[in-house]
């Protein structure tokens, strides 16, 4: 980066918020994907005028600027392509207002996720995404990635829960959309557009969020079949039977031998199991629709080693063999792709086949 | 319109499909709204590469296109401003696809609200949004407008469960967004950028919704306030408790009294009325919901004329209630304008004070 560029990016961000050191430049080259790419600087978000000064100084001179939260990216979303500033959100880390009876909360990009859920707890609510990254990811990284994760069956996705965004565009000028309101159909729906964009249309400065009262109530349940396409269809009936598990997931048996080798969890050697959770307002809304589930998950011959948890420490440890996947097969790459594929419900069956 | 100009715009829709007959113009010349406009030819959709020519021709003389579902609009939205064509959708009305394992329905935008929930039920399925005009309004209108209605508290608006669209853009060309999956964060979010842009980005011409499980059971109850104030404390109160009803409605004196006055519903003169309802899996669940909930409205210095409905029969005489205002509010006009304003749940108190 020529002297005077660099001269004039110091006096956009702050000289204490800007970096051409190598040891920055190394860092900032890196997500967690395989993806690498080393940017010419590096600039720390401290507030939105000064994210508007750094993009409008990006603008003039045609610089590329890479937002970035946390950098858990498994697809190299905040890597550098061709040069330019990356731009570390992570220390705009603030909740600025929690507004229970309005329920939400209105916070700054870089609040780690845990964080929000660690101040939403007491008061009863939660944001119900849950990226398996959810200890050190950013929720603007959420928002940037509209982030999902298991309880998304249930629960949706991050888009389901921005009610309103601060958005610096390309040209430095700040945009605010959405509201304040839980119901607001006026315009046209630009936060969403937002969500999931990935930094290409601005960088996202404030996020309002809707919140959700926390379920009281959890029942988990673990089982084996020995037929992938089994489990596969043992999910299109809990579908269609009306019931909505608040998580649902299969593990194929390359997964469940990954787990059984590279961990020290309990897993049954089976080609394929099936986790569930249910959830409700009381122990019995929540253990009657696990029950009406199981039911049909033993009539597609699932259940040998059926597991139910009662507690949510009983089922923490089962959630922690499915959130320590990535982070295994992720290690043993390049033999394994990391791959993130949506089909319809129906067609999951199916993928034994795709495998 | 010139000779020429209709010709052509016959030769797009097909002869029986266009009109520009006095009786038609006159028909499509109101909504529901006090709005008045008259177009200078009236047109049918019949399918998706018809409207395409129709939108090619449109675009090639400069003519509006204004897409028309029932006309049930309060604020014009389907009046035409200057001229043009009305474009009506609702001999689409083709269910094309009901995948109940894959949770969602494909079908035309004229199909009949109420038509959709009639084929939904008997699978134990609905589609959650809930407009007062559902009886003739269609899911096009809903789509175009990102319909709410009376359970949006619990359930959201339309657009929570668009999955997909088929749209034909401005110029002719034909675009489809979105997938046919529960989860799908790839690329920008169109889906929900038309969704509520009431035809000024395009016409919707195929549809594909999520649908949620029906409610096993709901629990109704309606309480009377001395003050309005009271009864939005009780609604915030009974949001800051992690309480989700999925009705939670204030009607204020006027409304009362127009009720009490113009209908022979069973509505005591109040200065407030809450009508809340809460759904469950179970009779109990939803009980369990409800009793919290009137704890805290008693609390609040609700239910003087407490009401509580157990079944679907008694619930829907509340329900014609709440429906009846808007057709009386109308006839009542000019004296009452019709606004529709959000505000944050917290600022509900406050109403008071504007009216």
């Amino acid at each position: 980066m020529e002297e005077a560029l660099w001269a004039e990016l110091q006096k956009a961000a702050g000289k204490e918020n800007a970096s051409r050191q190598l040891i920055d430049l190394v860092f900032y080259s890196y997500d967690a994907s395989d993806h690498f790419g080393r940017p010419q600087a590096a600039a720390w978000a401290t507030d939105t005028e000064q994210v508007s000064r750094i993009l409008k100084w990006a603008h003039k001179h045609g610089v590329p600027v890479i937002p970035r939260g946390a950098g858990t990216s498994l697809s190299g979303m905040t890597v550098p392509a061709r040069g330019g500033v990356v731009l570390d959100m992570s220390r705009m880390n603030r909740i600025l207002a929690l507004r229970v009876p309005d329920r939400l909360v209105i916070l700054e990009p870089g609040v780690v996720y845990t964080d929000l859920q660690r101040v939403l707890a007491p008061k009863g609510f939660f944001f119900p995404p849950d990226p398996a990254s959810g200890s050190v990811c950013t929720i603007g990284g959420n928002v940037a990635t509209n982030a999902g994760g298991i309880r998304g069956a249930k629960y949706g996705v991050t888009q389901d829960y921005v009610l309103g965004l601060e958005v610096v565009l390309a040209d430095g000028s700040i945009m605010h959309t959405g509201s304040k309101c839980m119901k607001s159909v006026s315009g046209y729906e630009l936060t969403k557009l937002f969500v999931g964009s990935e930094g290409t249309l601005g960088v996202v400065t404030g996020i309002t969020l809707k919140i959700a009262p926390l379920p009281r109530h959890t029942v988990t349940a673990s089982m084996a079949f020995e037929h992938l396409a089994d489990a596969g269809r043992a999910v299109s009936r809990i579908v269609q039977a009306g019931i909505v598990p608040c998580v649902m997931e299969i593990l194929d048996s390359i997964c469940v031998k990954i787990l059984r080798r590279q961990s020290d969890l309990d897993v049954p050697d089976a080609e394929a199991l099936l986790l569930l959770e249910t959830d409700g307002r009381t122990l019995e809304e929540a253990t009657k629709e696990m029950d009406r589930a199981l039911v049909l998950t033993n009539e597609c011959g699932g259940g040998g080693h059926l597991r139910k948890a009662r507690s949510l420490e009983e089922a923490a440890s089962l959630w922690q063999a499915r959130r320590a996947l990535g982070g295994i097969i992720t290690r043993l790459r390049p033999s394994f792709a990391v791959e993130d594929v949506t089909v319809p419900i129906s067609r999951v069956p199916e993928l034994e086949s795709v495998r």
